[in-house]
């Protein structure tokens, strides 16, 4: 497969993809916008499927003093993020592990995380749907694991009060709810994206919090593309245009 | 306690309304300018918890040969929608009972009605909130009857792919998401409320189906204040303005 090697327009950051697996899109962009200020200074945090390491990398810019540990279960996912790691510099921030999320605990201790992160697959097993090679098969459909599985390696790695943010489809939203809920995890901060300002929404960002009580907030909608076609000033901004 | 007629701005529809007690405000306003397009000709429409009556009221003129049953646990409340009902000459269309919805079965029959509406008291009972009277208490917080109890008696008064419509705080929303699955209504259509355009979300529109598949659309943002500071074109367009 050809690999090619993105710049992230961030601080001269680089990232090493192969054109024929999963790329990065503008989820996991968003994503990291989200996430940003709901990491504080000096966390520990788990990206729990972290492909070829874009949320990592993207986020160790985008945070202070931050450590991250990528769990993966593609080995070959798991090469092309340690590529970048050395190529960015960033050996001492960001640890790679090459394993099954649905095994967490073979790889980190209860409780020991501040931050989990996810940009998950979105499509259910099964769906019917093709895929060119298995490597797309597993990032997109919950080929190797549910949203569910991510959602309890999210509550077993966290510490009491520690954030799992992620992105998600919204058509999935109401079972996701449920999901969170029926682990620990308190969805406390929701923001609904819409690719136009009159477009139904497709995706959303959720802060959820082990263990905190029921009250959630919907933060204002964003919107992905203005009436001129073009990306909105937000979209710009977290993108760092 | 002193009376007023207020005029509901469409069809010469008249309210009357007790200003000591409970009077509609915007939220029921913007549930019946969602639900009419979602009730279709002929539904036979069950309002729980329907006060002094607007829901229906206004609902009679949005929505063509429906019948309305309305269920209300406060006497005085049924009182004034029946004066309500015939001064606008709907004892046809509006049928009111006074009864409690936690016994539901007592007044309607299981799988009777293709519609349920319901603007359900918000807020937790005890939440410490001074009313100044028992009708505002039972109104506006969670006394007389929980959101699980409107939403049993909800699934109980359904027919099969009937539709639960109602409005609700956005605080609450994964805890309803969540009591909703729990009695077989599938969340389908939310539409979040927003006050401003970049403000968090309030309230929140839900169309949730008896028995349905677990997909969930989330349609536009409804903001009701414009940059000017008046009412937007949405909103004034369900007012009838």
């Amino acid at each position: 497969m050809s690999e090619r090697t993105d710049d992230l327009q961030r601080n001269g950051l680089k990232l090493i993809q192969e054109t024929e697996r999963f790329c990065f899109g503008i989820d996991s962009v968003l994503l990291t916008g989200f996430a940003a200020p709901r990491i504080m200074a000096g966390s520990r945090v788990l990206d729990l499927g972290c492909g070829n390491g874009v949320l990592p990398v993207l986020l160790s810019a985008k945070t202070d003093e931050t450590l991250f540990t990528g769990l993966e279960i593609q080995e070959e996912a798991v090469s092309l993020a340690e590529k970048s790691v050395q190529l960015n510099g960033l050996t001492q921030r960001i640890r790679l592990i090459h394993g099954d999320l649905c095994a967490v605990g073979d790889y980190v201790s209860r409780s020991s995380f501040d931050v989990c992160i996810s940009n998950p697959p979105y499509v259910k097993a099964g769906s019917g749907r093709g895929y060119k090679n298995r490597s797309l098969l597993v990032s997109r459909s919950e080929e190797a694991c549910t949203f569910e599985d991510v959602a309890k390696a999210a509550s077993f790695s966290l510490k009491r009060n520690g954030r799992f943010l992620f992105v998600h489809r919204t058509i999935r939203l109401p079972e996701i709810i449920k999901t969170l809920m029926e682990n620990s995890l308190t969805p406390r901060e929701m923001r609904l994206i819409y690719p136009k300002e009159d477009s139904q929404s497709d995706m959303f960002l959720m802060n959820s919090v082990k263990g905190a009580g029921m009250e959630m907030k919907v933060l204002p909608p964003l919107t992905i593309y203005g009436s001129d076609g073009k990306y909105t000033r937000e979209v710009n901004e977290i993108y760092g245009i």
